[in-house]
């Protein structure tokens, strides 16, 4: 925090203030504008209309979407941040943050048009500034979703030197024939699951309190073997190679985006519900894509926990369910498909190099029984 | 920063975490979002297709504007929200924020169609989270702008027990042939001004410096009389009876919409410009609304500056460029008009309650030139 001027109660003839002193840098801010321009603009496509330094971001309408229905959702990055901060490694988290958002509007069917960022810290550096933002428009890219703006603000009272707050925004489209609400699920339906890179982005909280306060392990410290054994999961596992992983890198695994390998299937309309595995984890978020009446059966032994988890589990004595209440426990999305389209779906998953599996099915019922 | 745990170091056995006990309490946040359901409902139209619970806020395009481009805005309310957390006054800043958002898409022509908002804290304070988002819901109604979703984070490492950052983001429409860039605007070309409320939403790290550091007050301190004597402008100045104020009444005063003054005329397309005054003042935002080559003069003399700002300048020292540089000094709004436009614009605005007036004239040149 900055704070170079305090003149309470001194008699002495103190200087005028101005904005600098007070800890603001408008030159700064304009000097970072400028480099961010450069970013978005290359995140840029035909839609997009306007870039930063007017004041809203201007995109126009897709005319090939019949009865369109914009979809959107804010979301942070929550304290997976302390593990940039932690790190010094800030270029991943706004990736995170733009995958987190794509995957939440996919679910309901629906494609990216573009994202705005909103980055708080206390003192603007410069550096760090353009790291995070460049993370986020790689991801806009790579999701092809225009960056078209975003705010940095700057402030000292809220935030230490070194640390802010990142959120975002996106708006997707949907034709409204083309929702994907869940609607159509019947009991007997499969569900596939996608693999997850790591913890994504939740349970962070709980995860620094097992790593750091209670195992006593700093960042750059590798990332301890589960005591579980060796891991028995098939070669498809994000984990391995994990051995060589420091606990920093473990833990800042970037969250991915289901856009690329769900997309084809979302365009054929086999796809029935999606539910993308965030707080809340599996028995969270699984049920609030399903309709009144129906609930859905995981078979815990269709894959294997990933060590990063069965290594939280034990560092922390963290009970299983709330292992499955709190993380993903390498359970990225869930697909619900009709049972004629599965196996299908499946196979074209696995060959376009997604380590997907069967992992239930839809049941008579409410929430998630493990089974 | 809730912290009740730290095993770190110890010998003893300790129980094993939960995410309760890490300061993250999920059954809160759902009872939390129960009471948010109802302030959202407060708000949707019938083009709004869903409520929160799921991932995404679904909104159907209009289908009356020919041509439809999205106009989007990402904003923080800053260190304004350090007077709600002194006052305990929660449900202002939301609609601080709501029309900042409205009125910084109205200057590119766009009238709103949704928001949604992203709340981060350290704790959830049931009340607080809530009176937070109703003056969010409510700004939204007032605008005819459904509140669709929204993120509340709980980051007890990030945030202080009680404090808490709020950002908003914000879509609307506009057919293209109605987007307002001021590609039409000419030298001598007249500039009226809408009167701001207050600081609105910048200048605040400034203002606290010099209301509570330097000149000692607290928020229910009598807020100052301005040394320049008795307020010689016209009855239409917001500070009208300002002496009952408090420190924390005046600092906290609501950013105004001009969406509503504004509105009848931008659809009458009479409006070549617009600039809506934040951070960097009107020295810092009229000149973007103008295209290259040329600039503003503003005529000092044709308003009075309000005792709120003169009272800042005078208890900080500070000169009164820079004063012209961070806070918008009692102007909200300015229109750029055709000089045949102008007197007819002034005089419906008047006759509509808003004590409009005319500021300045289009020059050749650049930037603002104050005479």
């Amino acid at each position: 925090m900055t704070d170079d001027i305090d003149a309470r109660g001194s008699d002495a003839p103190t200087p005028g203030l101005d904005y600098r002193a007070a800890g603001v840098d408008l030159d700064l801010a304009e000097r970072d504008k400028e480099g961010l321009k450069e970013l978005l603009a290359s995140t840029r496509d035909a839609r997009t209309l306007s870039a930063l330094g007017q004041f809203g971001g201007m995109y126009a309408v897709p005319s090939d979407v019949p009865d369109p229905v914009l979809v959107s959702s804010a979301d942070g990055v929550g304290t997976k941040l302390m593990l940039a901060f932690e790190t010094g490694v800030h270029d991943t988290v706004g990736q995170c943050l733009v995958n987190h958002c794509v995957n939440d509007i996919l679910v309901q069917g629906a494609v990216p048009l573009f994202f705005l960022d909103y980055l708080a810290t206390g003192v603007v550096e410069e550096g760090v500034v353009n790291d995070v933002v460049r993370g986020v428009a790689m991801a806009c890219r790579e999701n092809g979703c225009a960056l078209v703006g975003g705010e940095t603000a700057q402030m000292p009272e809220f935030y230490a030197e070194g640390e802010y707050d990142l959120a975002g925004f996106i708006v997707g489209i949907v034709s409204r024939s083309g929702i994907v609400d869940g609607s159509r699920v019947q009991a007997g339906d499969r569900i596939l699951a996608l693999p997850s890179s790591g913890l994504h982005t939740n349970g962070y909280t709980l995860a620094r309190k097992i790593v750091f306060d209670r195992a006593g392990l700093g960042v750059n410290d590798p990332f301890p073997a589960a005591d579980a054994g060796p891991d028995a999961g098939p070669d498809s596992s994000p984990d391995s190679g994990q051995n060589a992983e420091t606990v920093g890198e473990a833990l800042l695994r970037i969250h991915r985006s289901y856009l690329p390998p769900l997309r084809p299937h979302l365009e054929a309309g086999s796809i029935r519900a999606m539910a993308h595995i965030t707080g809340g984890g599996i028995p969270g978020n699984l049920p609030r894509s399903l309709p009144d009446g129906l609930g859905a059966e995981i078979r815990k032994g269709s894959w294997t926990v990933p060590p990063l988890f069965r290594t939280l589990a034990s560092l922390g004595g963290v009970e299983e369910d709330e292992m499955f209440r709190v993380f993903n426990m390498g359970v990225g999305m869930l697909v619900v498909l009709a049972e004629a389209d599965a196996d299908g779906v499946l196979e074209a998953l696995r060959a376009s190099g997604e380590a997907a599996w069967e992992a239930g099915r839809v049941v008579e019922g409410e929430g998630v029984r493990f089974v």
